[in-house]
């Protein structure tokens, strides 16, 4: 890795200390963006990780990382985070009404990867921590997005991050398996943007499991079955988001390997160059993260950091019968139990 | 053109019968379109339009056409739409509160060409009309996105709109202009789209000429000193609107003759593409038309043709100083008194 280009992030001002839960959680993603960029160049092989370190007029900075033109990635992103601020935006706030009237402190880790090769997915990670006033939460996820559908690549991907959750309590990985199917859907295509993987927001111990605005969900009822689990605190939590990011490379470094030898062509090529587009469409039009930064005026390079470097748009494409390109849309881009998926499995 | 591949819109129902002013109105939205294709084709003088009829399941429908692969127009869509529902978005029910708990009519022609060569601009146009219980409103408007700076071309292209608007009323250049310089502004790179053009809404021909969320920028404090202007009628509108719509060959063709000869390569080009990423941006994040459409359930196609054909992203781009594409920032992507620029014209 290069050597940053600007300064290590000013303090916080006096008015505003570190807590050590703070100071706790953001070595944590420090650390968690450190091992990943170091698994990351050992399996590009070829690409280097450049750093901005980065300063927030309103309050704090961040690490970004960029990988361009790799081994296998052709532009990837891992950044991290720490801002604080006077008040939290209305979309957090509407969610969060204890919030209102505090100053906030949120530390990040997140992560966009977008390899050259269409056989290789497309994966995102991001887990966050925040404080305002008497609350607290953690949230995040990751979830993988692929061109062409392999189901062992699913399956492997959800078991490791199953595993990940079983650790910690037994009803994680169903609740926040159904609530990343839900949240990383675009409504406007009526598509999930990937397989999917585990998503979880507001996370403070208290209250259910699934705490997202959708009250009709399979998440949601999941959650309901479940009731109110006793005993989760904030190591706890602490914990449990320090395994989910240490299950990254596993879930993610053998799906690499497997597929990166595979040969491609033009149309594989202009497929994932399609493909991609669906990403931009959900992070401009969606994602929570990408609104949460642009609210509260963050780096906006960092932030669409995630876009991919080369993208199509093309009127009323709908893929052929009988190929990969329409196995994926029938099968893949659906909820599918992916962690029990077994080589003999139909899907449907 | 091609024959439609779809069956003509149904009728509304008969609950919701056709007034005479709607049927006005839509004929004007498609005999915009029909002269507008007409145009470009011969502008083009190879790509074609195909056309594809739609019916949206809540009511009404529409005619999309495409141009692709052309001899100027890498891509191109020009729509028309009529639709009607029980309710409009919250989004717009927020700036016209008497059309809450009415029915609503709406409809309009849309246009956004992306150009092969980077030398030729991409152009946007949208003109729409609304009834919905008491009350009824036109609005739209159009606006020049160079790649590369030609103060000239945004000259003509100002100068033709202000002809337009001044043989109507001769406050409608001054503050739609602003209006538009607002509008197409992308708060997260503190830039312009292009060098803009006009912009209006809500215009009833009641109360002030801008009639925007934002009570502090130059529309509306312009707006304000011209005060409420008297006479403008239903018919005055509707001939205004259709005047706007009959500009717009007259301002973008002299533009695409002088810029298609000129010869480009990988430098033009890569720039070409980086900055249809800011209208990806544009249109995902902020555009009123676009999140209208997803949010009533709009063709997603239709909505999303306004996406360039290839984009590319690309983390940290800043252009070289003393370069076209660096007096493009500098200078095009800030607000600039085109109408009045002449050869001498130092702008700064």
């Amino acid at each position: 890795m290069t050597a940053s280009t600007k300064p290590q992030i000013t303090a916080p001002p006096s008015d505003f200390p570190l807590k050590s839960s703070q100071g706790r959680v953001s070595k944590l993603m420090q650390d968690l963006q450190d091992e990943i960029c170091q698994g990351l160049e050992d399996l590009d092989g070829l690409g280097k990780f450049k750093e901005d370190s980065w300063e927030r007029p309103g309050g704090g900075g961040g690490r970004s990382r960029v990988i361009r033109d790799g081994g296998v990635f052709e532009q990837g992103g891992v950044n991290f985070s720490e801002v604080w601020g006077e008040t939290l935006p209305p979309s957090i706030l509407g969610q969060r009404p204890e919030a209102k009237g505090h100053g906030f402190y949120a530390t990040g880790t997140s992560m966009v990867l977008h390899p050259r090769s269409p056989y290789v997915p497309t994966v995102h990670l991001n887990y966050r921590y925040f404080e305002a006033g008497p609350v607290w939460w953690f949230g995040g996820g990751i979830d993988l997005t692929p061109y062409y559908p392999f189901a062992e690549d699913a399956n492997h991907f959800h078991q490791t991050l199953k595993q990940a959750c079983d650790n910690h309590h037994p009803e994680y990985y169903p609740v926040f398996k159904r609530w990343c199917d839900e949240y990383f859907y675009l409504k406007h295509r009526q598509e999930m943007r990937g397989v999917g993987g585990i998503f979880f927001d507001y996370q403070d111990g208290q209250g259910a499991l699934y705490r997202g605005p959708e009250n009709q969900g399979e998440a949601a009822i999941y959650s309901q079955q479940v009731g109110i689990p006793e005993g989760r605190s904030w190591e706890s939590l602490f914990a449990f988001v320090q395994d989910c990011g240490k299950s990254f490379l596993p879930a993610y470094r053998p799906i690499v390997e497997r597929r990166q030898p595979t040969k491609y062509g033009d149309r594989e090529r202009n497929f994932q160059l399609y493909r991609r587009g669906r990403y931009v469409e959900f992070n401009l039009v969606y994602d929570r993260g990408t609104i949460f930064g642009l609210q509260t005026n963050g780096r906006t390079e960092s932030i669409l950091m995630s876009l991919p470097p080369l993208v199509r748009w093309e009127y009323g494409y709908t893929p052929e019968p009988n190929t990969p390109e329409a196995q994926l849309y029938e099968v893949f881009l659906k909820p599918q139990d992916w962690a029990n998926w077994q080589p003999n499995h139909q899907l449907v």
